[in-house]
């Protein structure tokens, strides 16, 4: 086992000596810095940072850390994240009917390639329902109409909080969570079947194929209030030529968007992401 | 040396019997088939092909072979062409001020990788001039402003016939050609420094970089009356992280441009490219 | 669904009328052509072809095709192998401990992705047997020993025999297979876990690591009496850096092993596979 | 224009505040870290580590910044270099009779991409004289037999010397350095037409053909004096199929070659490469 660790994700203003006030926060407590990482982004002006060290000799007691490192921070004017790596982060899977993704997520989490617990799947429709049974997992079903929406999406935030989930995870869910909602959860990824900003909304496979295309993609990004438009975590593609018909660039597709998904989801457990307007910083 | 050849481009309604038609033609008159490659789009009804054949042996003399073939392919109500393989192609090479396509598009063909001549530089700027004079090419100027337009596109039409130019390339080339022009010589390939249908116009590069995408991307098409809207022969895409910024991105496209180009100019000289609708068929 | 097809797989030393001839065969008998793709190794002056037709009006019955065909085929000296595309395929899954290819390949089974029956999971132990009875298949365990080993093979061979299996698929079977069991049964695909020829033998991660590659990879081939030595089928990539340790080359390979194998079985199953000498044709 | 930047790349046993040393030398002494990357391998016990900040304001004069630095560094058993980026690295371009990777090397070097001067062409054949001639950069011709390598070895170190050359780098030099050189001048990259370790030695593109492999790769690595056996820094691969035959990988593999070395040579010029046994860390 791998011996627990501290991570603070970290964006501010950049002005010089961060890094050292960073380093020295860790050291003079008796830390061990195993991972550093640091960006300037000078057309923005920031300075953005991921250090993990081991907890192991740090002589902070942990409910101290946060209000500790608070007195660095906070005059810096920064966004920062505490995190300890022996807290098992809660995601809750949001599906609709195809099953590929769920099913990923599940094997990656149980055979642990994944460090995350997952107590709760949310679907629209009962299909996937099956799945959550075999696996032992709590299934909640939303039927969703436009009239019932704000009612459905007011039990969806009280659930979220019922099980103290940490992410939400919209494994191929084919509907439009509010602005509202997502004002309120904000830890949402999502999955999207095209590499944007190609194609975003409705059918990308079809409209991939009428145009042609030589390579389709998927895209995992952080669910905003605009649709399709939030900060993207990941993308990757595949090759595909004239005999792939519509069928085949969905098949390829779905293991893009196993892969895609997945690969965003652990960049997000390890904390390794940092948002900054419409883009992210993902540490290597 | 490798024999001389000839090859065979063919569309047309699906109907039964065709590859048998199209075999039978050059076997009974003694020709031996050294690829043959065969497609039917089912959705679109349409058959498509591309048989090459080698013209040792073959017994119709070279000036009888397209009105012999046309006997057979006008009731199928076809479209064809048919190439030989000892007759090189004559490209224009279309720059403004960027050079890595067209120094890249040079060494091919004077290594004899794409075989091709290339007797036609065309620019709306003198920059690049001196690679012409350097390499004994042609360079023809043409400023463009919108009242000129027609008028020099006038002229560089007429220079296409006057140098018997099979393929235009627009090798960075920053002007927009207008409708007229590409109806009249439809014939030209064009390299869109991002993955089409995304960042589609001015400045993809940017665009990339404000949308915080993972991965950018070129694309070759055939230039329509649609700006960026033809038909894509070829795309290709390379990773970029939080650590790249649009001059980044920039240099990275380049080297994606060089080889998009290429091969897309490659699939055409060599007579593997079929157009139908927004779509096209790239034969192996 | 799919209306039924024929599909031909031949390969024979080449000589001219070769498409003409195939072509003649199916379309005089009244078939329609729907793909048809031919290639000639000029080196090894070799002719390999596959070509596919819509049985629907085709006028031989079932059993005279592969008589008719034989007609044709042994004049020219052809090894040829005809299947019918409402034939299931059926396959034996080959595993040790490791879960993740099964699981794959039974996913994509049981959603038709793949058109293909799973009636028999071997292995060398019952780590795995769960999820076979999960999915209701018969799962048959062979511990081996060095002086068991050829009665259980004998054993295994009998079974493939029983079940009617078309193929076995090693999904990560940790054993050797002997050159005598090959022999008999030689429809075998195997995933190994590099680029081969990179990496061949016993832990190729362990190895890449130490050599400090940039990218891993995963193999699919044919197995032969020759360790790691068949004719590839499929191969990808996974880039890796300085911060993958070897259970990060283990993780990123377990993805890559799952879509390789998966594409190799497909390519197979659709009968696109031909092979000759240490060389495969795999048909787009 | 960018301002001037001081680089360090350091390697050293791990221990605690290693991190916190590096930024306080750099902040105490004013100046400002504009990237910073750490990496621990665990396993070797090992701390690298690049840090680049910006010389303005920094107040150590350049000629003091180095011993005030070894200060530090020395009780750590440190491997360090220190980098002013504004001075320009000069290499040696090595050549034998194939140009592509020569003549990519020298657009990217004039077109400003590369931050480097070529004043010195080496090569054991006189075919690509004319390239250096038109470029204006000193072409060395030493023809090498086994009696004479020693004697031209020494002259070519000499060159070196005279030349005040950073780093030799081979583009396609078809001639083995002996250990000796190697020790003498240890800053060499070399281009390897395979995807090592897949096809180390001769003829890479011929055995991968004869291998059937369905992808085909390119290696930048340090030269030792084992041959292809040195510390990688960057590789990439490319797809071939049945139909590319040993002239179509070489074709397919120039364009990778071209790539893979430009990309090494880069990462050697921005200082961002640390070389720790047989493996390297390329920082971001």
């Amino acid at each position: 086992m791998n011996a627990a660790t501290a991570t603070i994700l970290l964006s501010c203003p950049d002005t010089p000596g961060l890094v050292a006030k960073l380093a020295n926060f860790i050291h003079s407590n008796g830390g061990n810095i195993i991972h550093a990482d640091h960006h300037t982004d000078l057309s923005a002006g920031l300075f953005l940072s991921r250090i993990e060290w081991q907890l192991e000799g740090f002589n902070l007691p942990r409910e101290i850390v946060a209000p500790a490192f608070a007195a660095i921070a906070d005059p810096l004017n920064a966004y920062w994240e505490l995190h300890f790596s022996d807290r098992v982060p809660r995601l809750s899977l949001w599906v609709t009917k195809q099953d590929h993704c769920l099913l990923d997520l599940l094997w990656r989490t149980r055979s642990g390639e994944l460090n995350a617990e997952v107590p709760l799947i949310v679907s629209n429709h009962r299909d996937l329902e099956p799945i959550a049974a075999q696996y032992g997992i709590d299934f909640h079903h939303f039927p969703i109409t436009a009239d019932t929406k704000p009612e459905r999406e007011a039990e969806e935030l009280a659930l979220l909080d019922r099980y103290d989930i940490d992410l939400a995870v919209l494994a191929k869910y084919m509907q439009v969570l509010s602005s509202d909602f997502v004002e309120k959860f904000p830890k949402i990824l999502n999955i999207h079947h095209s590499f944007l900003p190609a194609f975003a909304g409705a059918k990308p496979y079809h409209r991939a194929y009428a145009r042609g295309v030589k390579i389709v993609g998927a895209t995992s990004h952080y669910v905003t209030a605009d649709l399709d438009e939030g900060p993207i975590v990941e993308q990757d593609v595949v090759r595909v030529s004239h005999r792939d018909e519509v069928a085949d660039l969905i098949r390829k597709g779905k293991d893009l968007e196993r892969i895609v998904l997945a690969r965003a989801v652990r960049a997000h457990l390890e904390h390794r992401v940092l948002v900054y307007g419409k883009r992210t910083v993902v540490f290597g």
